[in-house]
């Protein structure tokens, strides 16, 4: 029996289901797979044999078509980081029971680094042990981190997201007449790439954000301040977006500045974003209106307002790590390979999945401007045909149709 | 000469632009006005004779088109309460002046409940000294509070966004197997509209918001943990739907629990809202993994995902306003009233501005679920016609196309 087996894992997406629907599209297309199951909650649900029959969806194709426009993991998800197998084998064996169980041959795992590290490791054993599953990775995550794929799935859908939002909120704030401060943060504890995609909210000659931090580069409140300061000079209402891992030269995240020591009334600590710490220090020293917003999980599930680009490329990725695993790759993660900016071309390939996991890719400090509040136009050549095109998402009722699994 | 002075105020919308849109379609339509200005900032651009020429809009129907989709006060916008003429008549008399050099017959004002005030003042005072400016209003406020309207443009933009970002949260929080609670904020110090429609993400069937709890109702901590212990007795990941002006049944506001004390690391007070205070009240309570979201700003001025009702009927009330104008009708303001919910049907009427200035509509106790945590069936389908359709909103390098008037 030729079965497959897929599963999703790490933190929700616009995107990861498109990857999911473009696994199912290769399965029916291919006519090379008897059955396909979805693991529910990720590996988890591959080690206590949790599985979905995903049969129906591949023959019902407007279900796949909800299927890609649902966000977050329509097959549920975890954040389970294997033990190496020389340590704990036990998961390992479960694994494998269940491929027995349900004559599962080939695997697919759509996620992150922490994933790509599971595809690395199962596939692994798999061959130290003689047995000839398949193990391939599809890769997912709005960070943009992942090596060795010019850009992550998901990452095109929030940069639109945040491209619009940054647009709109800068609207709300260019109407008033008074000194204001917005400080919007954005999510990214290492890689500063959702954060960059704020300067794409001017693509269209509108003012968007006027600072831009990164958390590559080290932030200084007085530098901040004196950045504010000099917009302030020139306009009323200034815009500020930051990426939430926003760190001190010595390294110390700016959100620890609070969540480090304030209590409220019930004396609980108190934890707060970045957004929180910078809005209290320009409340104290510049002392004009100031506020702060998180972007929060609305950048990663806001499938309405995905990127099409981003759609598809998901899709193509999972019908392409479907090709790699009937060509009888392992250990591998599909990937695209950028051809050119404009005309916007890509190819899609297949990596080593041990130079992926437990790597993570920054911004480079030189797509960032010399006064530390800018992005480059080289980092704009790169961010912006991953915003391009809206989707086919259809509505019911007002809002977003959707798909359930389970 | 026949001119026509047109403004916006208050708080951005989504759909304020569209109003502005639908005099300017009046104006061409009619026939009858000469030129037509815009004061910048609301009514302060009329008192310090701050106009923005708005004739090439007229005769440019692309860039009527973008303004229509274009969010937030594109003329910008004002908090100004004017005084009572008795006490301080200089205001007036300035405006009065504008009106005579720019030799304008007719104001337009677009906005809530303190715009309102202002056109209920001017066109008194222009009758009792004998002016005969026509003084007409034209409603807008995502709060959904104006008297005397159905419903207030705006707020069908809002609730869409609100419904649609519960159902794209429900699928995120959804994915994870272990017992989790987010909280969302949504605006409305006084009035629970906007929250309620948080409801609506459940209308194809989705899980939405597990508990809604609207400002109308005496809020009670122990009340709340223990309605969320139920709910995370049946599944684990909840979703709670909470208006920023929740107050317990002594009427002080659950926000002021925090921000009457607590200080940071710099000794700054803490000011934060009522879902970070529940935040902190499940951690302590209940120990499980709980997250609070603003909605922030995004709510009022997300038009990428405008209700096409809302814009719709917001271009016709601006259209109204005209024609009542023309008709000589003055101290009135433009309004909606409902023919029925289903099919939708409304007609345009104009009301008295009196009687809409300085009231507030909240939702009737008896449209929330005797239990307090949910909304009845008849708030659902007084909303629901609301949020219907999807806007032709243009995009250009992956982001809304928007303009601006100055």
């Amino acid at each position: 029996m030729n079965n497959l087996l897929v599963a999703q894992s790490g933190g929700p997406t616009a995107a990861i289901n498109a990857t999911l629907a473009g696994v199912l599209q290769g399965v029916r297309a291919s006519g090379k797979i008897d059955k396909v199951y979805g693991a529910k909650n990720g590996i988890e649900g591959a080690i206590k044999g949790n599985l979905i029959d995903l049969n129906d969806i591949v023959r019902d194709t407007k279900a796949m078509d909800t299927l890609t426009y649902t966000p977050s993991s329509a097959l549920g998800t975890c954040r389970y980081k294997m033990k190496d197998w020389r340590k704990d084998d036990e998961p390992y064996k479960k694994i494998i029971e269940t491929f027995y169980k349900y004559d599962i041959k080939y695997f697919i795992y759509i996620g992150g680094n922490d994933s790509m590290d599971t595809v690395d490791k199962l596939s692994e054993y798999c061959k130290l042990n003689g047995l000839d599953f398949i193990i391939m990775g599809a890769p997912k995550t709005i960070d943009n981190d992942l090596n060795l794929t010019d850009h992550s799935p998901g990452y095109g859908s929030a940069a639109k997201y945040i491209a619009t939002t940054i647009a709109e909120l800068a609207c709300d704030i260019g109407a008033y007449d008074i000194p204001a401060v917005t400080i919007v943060e954005i999510m990214g504890r290492n890689a500063g790439w959702l954060t960059a995609s704020a300067a794409l909210a001017r693509l269209n000659g509108g003012p968007g954000a006027d600072l831009i931090y990164l958390c590559e580069k080290d932030f200084d409140n007085a530098r901040f301040i004196n950045d504010v300061k000099e917009k302030l000079a020139v306009k009323p209402g200034i815009l500020v977006a930051i990426s939430e891992g926003i760190k001190d030269k010595d390294g110390n995240y700016v959100s620890d500045q609070v969540s480090s020591g304030a209590v409220d009334n019930f004396g609980h600590k108190y934890i707060a974003g970045a957004a929180r710490v910078l809005e209290n220090l320009v409340r104290n020293e510049i002392g004009c209106k100031v506020r702060s917003i998180e972007l929060n999980l609305m950048q990663r599930c806001a499938a309405h307002i995905a990127s099409e680009t981003d759609i598809i490329e998901s899709l193509m990725l999972g019908q392409k790590a479907l090709s790699c695993a009937l060509d009888g790759q392992t250990g591998r993660m599909a990937a695209i390979k950028r051809l050119s900016d404009e005309p916007y071309r890509v190819e899609f390939i297949s990596v080593p999945v041990n130079e992926v996991a437990n790597h993570e890719k920054t911004v480079p400090l030189n797509w960032i401007t010399p006064d530390g509040h800018d992005v480059t136009d080289e980092l704009i050549s790169y961010m912006k045909p991953l915003i391009q095109g809206e989707t086919n998402i259809k509505f019911a009722n007002g809002i977003p149709m959707q798909i359930k699994l389970y």
